[in-house]
């Protein structure tokens, strides 16, 4: 079960590992805005994103027996990154089953922190999760699942610890928390740490145009499906579906979504650059793209948003700060 | 004088209005530097860069009747910003002397914040100290120096006693202790600290090509100056020569100084991007810059640097993103 009592769990477990980071802001995006914005920049977290933090949680919640047999994740992005790290530096074999065609630098990325890649070939129409369940069984490795993990969304829950503190020391007690959410291990997270901590700090999720599988499954009350599972340049926040755990979670706490475009979150990730100094990836700017383009759909005075990630390439970083002629 | 006290002191003052930035890391540029590195990024400080700390120290420590009256800084830059800021929040009027052809976004923020801009115009032979003494005579202002100034320094240096706890944190009680350097406010304030709090962190100041003043000086025991005043990309550390305040304090706590090119900058910026998720400014880099690629004059298991400050506008970023070609 996630409970708050997981979270706290996993904060002490997480301590001098994972980063405290700041709770930033700049009076000029509070003046865009039109109200005070708060940003909490996981991309200056371990590996460039909050996924450091459910990566550390799960990996050392194993008991060592089991971890040192080692784990398996499918995944070619921040996941990866965060179980990689956090499986290194507990001595744990980690393997890492990705799409053959997925960027270099992520296989190079992953490799260097010391984990295997398993490489499919998504074209000549190999399952990853024949392969990997074939590794699984094989060296008796632990899945650790990206979002659908009690202790997944108890790590990534330690970030909602620290922004009850922060958003405390403040003085805020009143605030719309707006989250980069994908399959909602993030924001259900946050989401109960808030409500044990902070509660009333109301958590409300942000997704893409065309992925706001979370936004219309909180409006129907039932989990909504997307219709595609890529075409978007927020990759690290496209998910099929809200998740079997993560859904009852968001369903209980948040308020209703927000829908963000392409053009929202890379002129998010210029107004980053030019006013936090924080370099943000496409997904990891859609919470700051909403506080900042519509407000209109906010009512709090105050909002605090997640920067959840950074790691984008030189080029879509380039195309964010061509955006700058257009705001500045 | 400047010493420990005036630090504490300042420290005192900028309790709960300067920001505590974090002390970074990445394997991959410890990886590059064949040592660990840990980067202070005092380019997340309020007004992206140091600078907020000196003039929040200055303004703060004038009687409340001087300070009402209003300060003056000559500066277009991270100065004036820091000034400025700190002006507004104590209701302070502030006067900026800038020339007329400085950026306009740098003269737009400063007005933004709040504070009174005065141009000059440098081609037809205005001087700016003629201009600068006249307001201060008239308007009985104080003027705020950019660094050789004991509360400028000493508000530069809570952030040195920042650096001492968090390396004991890490239990870190030896290392190189690396600083962007212009006219030495920040160098000397984090010496002066570090002496105090953290003997076993030796500062070295790192300069640009063509503007080693402070190296030269440091070498040859006394006040050496630049040809030239401008002409490189590290615009906020160009200064003419060590102030009369900051040299001894310099000779006294520094190893040998460091230099390094433009393109040492630019490539530092790119990996700050690539592996920190920051945006460094070129100057801001310099002492990063000498860590990953000057390594052969440091000598510590453990090297500390800053990055002093992220006011980058998108074209030279993009200069810098453009290095990745040759280094990733």
């Amino acid at each position: 079960m996630s409970d708050i009592a997981l979270i706290r769990a996993a904060a002490e477990r997480l301590k001098g590992h994972v980063r405290r980071t700041p709770l930033l802001s700049s009076p000029f995006l509070d003046e865009i805005a039109g109200r005070r914005i708060l940003v909490k920049p996981e991309c200056l977290q371990h590996t460039g994103s909050f996924k450091y933090r459910g990566g550390r949680s799960a990996v050392s919640a194993l008991d060592p027996e089991t971890r040192a047999k080692g784990v398996i994740a499918f995944s070619s992005g921040n996941h990866a990154q965060g179980v990689a790290l956090a499986a290194c530096q507990m001595g744990a074999p980690a393997v890492f089953i990705m799409p053959a065609d997925a960027p270099q630098l992520k296989i190079a990325n992953t490799r260097a922190l010391g984990a295997e890649v398993v490489l499919y070939d998504r074209a000549a129409g190999e399952s990853r999760e024949e392969l990997g369940e074939a590794l699984q069984a094989e060296r008796d490795l632990t899945l650790i699942r990206p979002y659908d993990e009690p202790q997944v969304i108890a790590g990534q829950g330690t970030c909602g610890l620290e922004i009850a503190e922060q958003a405390a020391e403040l003085g805020i007690h009143e605030a719309e928390m707006l989250v980069c959410c994908g399959g909602g291990g993030f924001t259900s997270g946050i989401a109960l740490a808030l409500e044990a901590d902070a509660p009333g700090l109301k958590v409300r999720p942000v997704e893409p145009e065309g992925f706001d599988d979370v936004t219309r499954s909180l409006a129907s009350g039932r989990i909504e499906t997307n219709a595609g599972v890529s075409g978007n340049i927020c990759d690290a926040i496209l998910t099929p579906a809200p998740g079997k755990i993560t859904f009852p979670i968001l369903k209980r706490f948040c308020g209703p979504g927000l829908v963000v475009s392409e053009d929202d979150c890379l002129r998010a990730m210029a107004h980053a650059f030019q006013r936090l100094k924080l370099v943000a990836e496409p997904g990891g700017a859609a919470a700051l793209a909403a506080a900042l383009f519509h407000g209109d759909q906010l009512s709090a005075d105050t909002v605090i948003v997640t920067i959840s990630g950074g790691n984008v390439d030189a080029p879509m970083f380039q195309r964010a700060l061509q955006t700058l002629g257009d705001t500045s």
